[in-house]
């Protein structure tokens, strides 16, 4: 394949691209989007490669775009040179980047997921806002945990507004997608402490918790928390101190503060002054 | 003033709730909008009533929506009885709430800011993204922090997205608006200990640093982070550790884990085993 020249936003690869802002089609062509060349770097660096990739000039003029085109016309799949509108009308966005690229959707089963590689894992149940999800994978990415385990019904986490928040953890973390119920099944069979973030009785500040790898961090929705049945799945339950008005925090801050307490306590400090 | 029924969104009470959508009727009127019997029982308990009220006759008939209207009736300031849709009108929302109010917009200046009230504060640079603010002050509340100085060109802390994500700590937390060397200026002339969240060289491991009231937490906004000059201000400098592949958090997120970090030096852990 070449790089082909497209203006028109009736192209069908224009079009074909902008479809999958619907999780539908989505999962249909199985695939989803990503916008922005260091986020597609990040991709290409962690070994994945846009099925179909739109680029500026501007872009493909940059070292970053050169490597990226260079890496999916050497496998020949498809790419276009756009102006800047056409990624706009692709993502949705006024102030469009100069990249927009389709990645494969991966699969999602617990089974596939390779829990030996991290110490720690975050499991979220009923999480409603696709920025929160985006936000916890890149929490996940930043304190080493292994990836995002979504429960029940969640937002995509292949959503647009979900790899945007992410900025290119999509890519760096693994993400399965379960039931509750078969979730706790899965982590029976296996070692593992999951911890369960509620305010609810036998909750204990969380600064008492001793984590112990591999850890599960268990954290509800935005909406209701955890459910007391998968409360009492839990090996232990911490809490937040809670000193003002407000009974809770938004969902992706408590688990990126739990996440950075069990990572304080499993990485000794170093002397770094 | 009397309870009104209104059913037309062409009704002018109405119509200028729903105005205050947009940040420069929200100067003019000198009004912000905030939604949901919750929230608006949170701004009440806070002392604060709302200068005009939209309410369902379902949420009416709730106890806490009929003592907010009562109370709002008996300061004689303006009430509508609407339908739902007119909420989701007033608020631009399909899945409306009961309740929608507007509040007199409160001062910002630094100098009434009560620092005696509280032994930590967060000061947060060119936040672009309403969520954020709104999460950053329900971080705030959730750990005692007094409120949030917002420097430079940050989202409008009262647009209705930022007022939806603080959960009410719009009304618990104080708030400030300054320039970067106004701010300076301001704390140059005060006790406290100024902490900024950086990566760049001169920063520590935020495990090391020892926090002292009062202590100014201070954050950079989500594009480029913390500005040189700003960190130069700082009487330290702390960083979160980042084991992935990307360099950094979602600014509410580190917010967040270092604010609690301070909370748990400031207050001792309790036997609650």
């Amino acid at each position: 394949m070449s790089l082909i020249e497209v203006t028109s936003p009736a192209n069908p690869m224009v079009k074909r691209l902008k479809s999958l802002a619907d999780k539908k089609a989505r999962r249909e062509e199985g695939l989803f989007l990503a916008e922005g060349l260091r986020v597609c770097t990040e991709a290409l660096e962690a070994g994945q490669l846009p099925a179909v990739l739109a680029i500026t000039t501007e872009a493909a003029a940059h070292p970053l775009g050169a490597k990226l085109l260079a890496a999916v016309l050497a496998a020949r799949r498809p790419a276009m040179q756009v102006p800047r509108e056409i990624i706009g009308r692709i993502t949705g966005k006024d102030n469009a980047q100069g990249v927009a690229a389709a990645y494969p959707l991966p699969e999602t089963g617990l089974d596939r997921l390779e829990t030996g590689t991290a110490p720690l894992w975050l499991v979220a149940e009923s999480i409603r806002d696709p920025g929160n999800i985006g936000t916890m994978l890149r929490s996940c990415d930043g304190t080493g945990a292994g990836g995002l385990i979504l429960l029940d019904s969640c937002a995509d986490p292949w959503s647009l507004e979900a790899v945007r928040a992410s900025m290119g953890a999509i890519f760096s973390r693994q993400i399965a997608l379960a039931s509750g119920p078969a979730f706790f099944a899965w982590r029976r069979a296996r070692p593992g402490q999951l911890v369960g973030a509620a305010l609810g009785p036998g909750s204990t500040d969380y600064r008492h918790h001793q984590w112990q790898r591999p850890a599960y961090l268990m954290v509800g929705g935005e909406q209701a928390g955890l459910p007391p049945a998968y409360a009492s799945e839990c090996d232990a339950l911490v809490r937040l101190p809670m000193k003002g008005t407000a009974d809770s925090l938004n969902v992706a801050v408590a688990a990126g503060v739990l996440l950075y307490h069990a990572l304080g306590q499993f990485e000794p400090l170093q002397a770094d002054r």
